[in-house]
């Protein structure tokens, strides 16, 4: 074999470690979706391409798309929006309705691979579909709150209304929602070069600026009193735009200090599902950036999983080999999680090496007349009873 | 939009009460690996497709591959033994030997659908990588009689050496390997079909039923016995022969009554990972067949997840709005999974229904001044208290 192995540019692979790291994390998002009622929701990564198209605007181009050997024209899943639309139009007698659904798949995208940017990503999505109800735009907002409290990271949600850009051409809304980003003088000068005279495009802006709360905004912010949401930390931004075309309502994105873009982005989307279905659905949810989630976690030290899912590993020794396995399955059938080491003839060294990387926290040496319990991080050895050993681990 | 939306054909959706079901089934593998100290790996979608060629023989017409716009030959996962000889190759200096590795992914087949066949399905796979020792092939043994035994699915597993077939040439083996499906006289057509003579044929098959259990399946059985595993359901059977070349050892399957085919099967094969390294790399593991295993567990009635994530739907009443959203908050700073109805126009009876169709326990009626708790499965409704609710739920 003469291939060199390697994994395709913009793909990862996740070694153990990492994959503890980001199952922790997903369990954290699932367990508050799920505490809201929120219920999981999976579709296929293959979906045919036509049923994609003209939905992503120019970001099209970046659908990973291919003809099958039984010529069905298909695209890997670009986002989980769209694949939701088709479910809810496929199988609207089946769902129950307000249908909070949450998604935490791959999507895949032919981008330009670059720091902090994947070509197969984790998103992670919760939507409410059939309610306009303030309460459903509030619920989500305090979702993500609760989210990134449960995750330890303090975050800011900013908010505002698409209403505010009603009388506004799209190729400007697109320049305003590089406010943040590239400063007031460059938006400007990017408006006068989509067509406004330098008089209007100032105008514009700080007629932006100054728009009062919309009555939607205020609607949504006593919903949100209501819950017993933290008000300080979801802040109108009337300039705050979204680069997706379809949201109808309420806008957010979630920022957090020392990070400059949105960790969890999304706002109400009432016609999007219709235009499928010619039947309108209301629908308010967000997509939440997982990597961008994980990358802050972890430069903040906020993961803490120090210790692998076995709480000792069982040295194999030849001349006790008999006595390592029998009290390995005493240890087992106590419920206690044990691995035994598998290979016979390795030095104690090694084996200990072994747990060692591995984070497991005690080893077990078993030798003819004892048993010694060795505490991986004190780096203390003890010898102990099998009681004793139960009554430590358990 | 005049799509009709729709699955491709071999492709699924999984709605809620499905995805739950899955998920319940897959954390319980998952803790049976975790247990023994298998650590989880995740390999991208996409492939080299390069790399997948000539690994699975004549199935190898079943990869879904394609040219990426940026001209990379690629293809999706197909299996996740390839993928995890890559990975041993790629970062054998990160990894910790022997290597125990779960991978609970999906693939993707071209196959021609039929009932219980998906071009998309989930593969729960677990491995031992860097041990020759017959202590590993018990400990895989051992491993899927306690995922089974933890499902609550009684399974008997059939054992055979590879050394068994040493001197039978390769296309007899695939004729053996159907014994159990097409019994002895088709299968000793097809030797003679291929090849052999009448007499040779018969004596083939006699010589491989009468088959002692070789040294290595003794030394298995003598581990399997120290690590208590229950040898009744650890059946000898010479003329087991499994599908794949890559075998070197100890093969087995997973049967159980009602079902022919193998829900779990797998083996040694130490020879593999080194066809790709030039350094051999002995391995033993298996593919765990979930559809197969979730169906029979369904039909057997042996999943009971009977309610939703959240105990209790809180009802939203025009009249009452304040005080549901004050209780419901009560409950969850209580840290009880509560979900509050989000539509406030909506009559009792539907919301009973949405509670009813979404399988949640206990309904909260908000009255002026009083409180009612439904219990939704004995149909009850009693006025309590508002510590008198958090006792009930907690």
């Amino acid at each position: 074999m003469n291939i060199k192995p390697k994994t395709l540019k913009g793909f990862r692979d996740f070694l153990p470690k990492e994959t503890r790291k980001r199952q922790f994390v997903i369990n954290t998002i699932k367990s508050v979706f799920e505490s809201y009622g929120f219920e999981p929701l999976e579709t296929p990564a293959l979906e045919f391409s036509d049923f994609l198209k003209g939905k992503y605007g120019e970001e099209e181009k970046l659908i990973y798309e291919f003809e099958t050997k039984g010529k069905d024209k298909v695209a890997l899943r670009y986002d989980q929006t769209v694949p939701l639309s088709r479910v809810i139009i496929q199988y609207q007698n089946e769902l129950v309705f307000p249908f909070k659904r949450y998604q935490i798949q791959n999507v895949w995208r032919g981008e330009n691979p670059q720091k902090g940017r994947y070509r197969e990503f984790l998103q992670c999505d919760a939507d409410i579909v059939g309610s306009s109800s303030p309460l459903s735009d509030a619920e989500i907002l305090k979702l993500v709150l609760d989210i990134y409290k449960k995750l330890g990271l303090d975050v800011t949600i900013k908010i505002n209304d698409r209403e505010n850009f009603k009388d506004l051409d799209r190729k400007y809304i697109s320049a305003i929602d590089k406010l943040e980003k590239i400063g007031e003088s460059a938006v400007l000068s990017e408006m006068i070069d989509k067509g406004m005279t330098d008089d209007d495009a100032k105008i514009a802006l700080k007629n932006l600026q100054e728009k009062p709360q919309t009555q939607n905004i205020k609607d949504i912010y006593s919903e949100l009193k209501l819950l017993e949401a933290d008000l300080n930390k979801i802040i109108y931004e009337p300039t705050l735009a979204r680069g997706l075309d379809y949201y109808t309502g309420m806008i957010f994105e979630t920022l957090t200090e020392g990070y400059s873009g949105s960790l969890c982005s999304g706002g109400r989307y009432d016609k999007l599902i219709g235009k499928f279905s010619g039947v309108e659905m209301p629908a308010v949810g967000f997509g939440l950036g997982f990597d961008r989630t994980l990358e802050i976690l972890e430069e903040k030290n906020l993961i803490n999983i120090p210790f692998s899912s076995v709480r000792l590993l069982v040295i194999l020794n030849n001349n006790t080999k008999d006595k390592s396995l029998e009290v390995y399955q005493k240890l087992r059938n106590a419920n206690i999680s044990a691995e035994l080491y598998l290979e016979e003839n390795a030095a104690l060294e090694k084996q200990l090496k072994y747990a060692d990387r591995k984070n497991i926290p005690y080893v077990l040496i078993v030798k003819e007349n004892v048993l010694e319990l060795k505490d991986m991080s004190k780096r203390e050895q003890k010898s102990l009873t099998i009681e004793e050993i139960l009554k430590t681990l358990q």
